[in-house]
């Protein structure tokens, strides 16, 4: 029983033709993770606890414990994550079709503008103006906002002053945009959210997440290596971990880019 | 910049030419994990705390703490999980080539043999006439072992006696052909290790540790829905956490079958 695609798959994979690319960042007690106003509970990040290491505890293996918040590093935002996408029974890491695993990208270069406004707001006309260069963006696809943030290290990349956090991120009109008249899958980013860091002081606030889990779209959050994938042409594979009732998932990110 | 393998990957996903099967059990407090005798380290299971849902501890969202061991439920088994693999500086969770995570599955159906014997232990010779019936298992490719143990529920799954656990598994000459005659990327169960219950008696002890991590092979475990994937033709990704130095993770497996 074949495919032909799957054959092909496999055999582009060897010439590369077929570029993986990981977009994921390491997991560590360093990764970054995001932090709310102290009226709120905090999420924590990355911790390794080892179980054994080829000693007396384990003397042929090697093993850890893991925990973390479920938004920590690479992450998927599920709908569920927020309250305008709580109803949705196939809005969890364990009741997403796996069909929506595995889907096409689109990757809109913002890199310069970011560089030069860490405030900077990606809007649907914007979007347009990227559609009229590289062709629609189709339904059931992923919109990935490159912004060469993954490459800030430090305090630099939360960005963080006595206003709270500078990063880049999507505009109402720009998510409202994608999600009604282009119907995407979900919304990727490479900064700790997917929205702005002041994107809370926009109408409605913090729209990837108010508007994109309220429609059931999903979204990603600090990816990496954005900058190596073509504006259109890369399928990326984001599967969460399948918690049960999960509201999200550190995961793996994986590109197969031409 | 577009590849034409990756086009009609999407288009064929859309047809339904290709199906996305998910091969992963769900994570909760209930998740299986391997018992070791008591002289040794435990590993810990999945535990899940909740940070806030919508209410004063995060008014507009939902999000847990995650905590378990790096082997716990559908998970993924690194190099230097063994201390026969410690050394290979590609064998950790953080430094596995990317291409190593999507590849071509072969899917062996012991299952028969599995529920007349729960130490059934999958042999050469075995996965020789396989291969006569199926053709020849190409290098790079997994090696998934059907037992429909992941129907199992309760005690039944892990199934001890006085005399430890009893499940199915390879032989130590099954693993030696598998690696030397036919350089799989690795091999996957359904069972909650890639061992048999008594592989600690075989010779070597457990060789699908032993021998596969030594030579850089990778294993999974608690593979579920092997049965709707065809012998040939199917392609799994499989993409473990970025745990820095991991020695394993739990992850989602995804199919891409015909
Ligand atoms: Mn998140
Ligand atoms: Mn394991």
């Amino acid at each position: 029983m074949t495919n032909e695609t799957l054959t092909n798959l496999v055999s582009d994979m060897a010439t590369g033709a077929i570029r993986v690319v990981d977009l994921s960042v390491p997991l560590d007690e360093n990764t970054q993770v995001i932090g709310l106003p102290e009226e709120f509970e905090q999420s924590p990040g990355f911790k390794l606890e080892r179980i054994s290491q080829y000693d007396d505890k384990g003397p042929a293996w090697y093993w850890n414990k893991i925990s973390c918040g479920e938004h920590t590093g690479t992450h998927f935002d599920a709908p569920g994550h927020w309250v305008t996408g709580k109803d949705y029974n196939d809005g969890y890491t364990d009741t997403i079709a796996p069909e929506k695993l595995i889907a096409a990208a689109n990757v809109i270069d913002v890199s310069k503008e970011s560089a030069e406004d860490a405030d900077y707001v990606l809007t649907a006309d914007k979007v347009k103006a990227w559609e009229a260069e590289h062709g629609a963006i189709e339904a059931g696809t992923w919109v990935l906002m490159r912004t060469d943030w993954s490459k800030r290290t430090g305090a630099d990349f939360l960005n963080i002053d006595e206003n709270g956090s500078h990063c880049p991120g999507p505009s109402p009109d720009c998510i409202e945009y994608l999600v009604k008249e282009r119907d995407v899958l979900g919304f990727g980013v490479e900064t700790v959210g997917t929205d702005a860091g002041q994107g809370f002081h926009f109408d409605p606030p913090l729209p990837a997440h108010t508007l994109m889990h309220g429609n059931n779209k999903l979204g990603l959050a600090s990816l990496t290596n954005l900058d190596q994938l073509p504006p259109k042409g890369a399928v990326i594979v984001t599967p969460p971990l399948k918690i049960v009732n999960g509201s999200g998932s550190p995961l793996r990110v994986i590109a197969l880019a031409p």
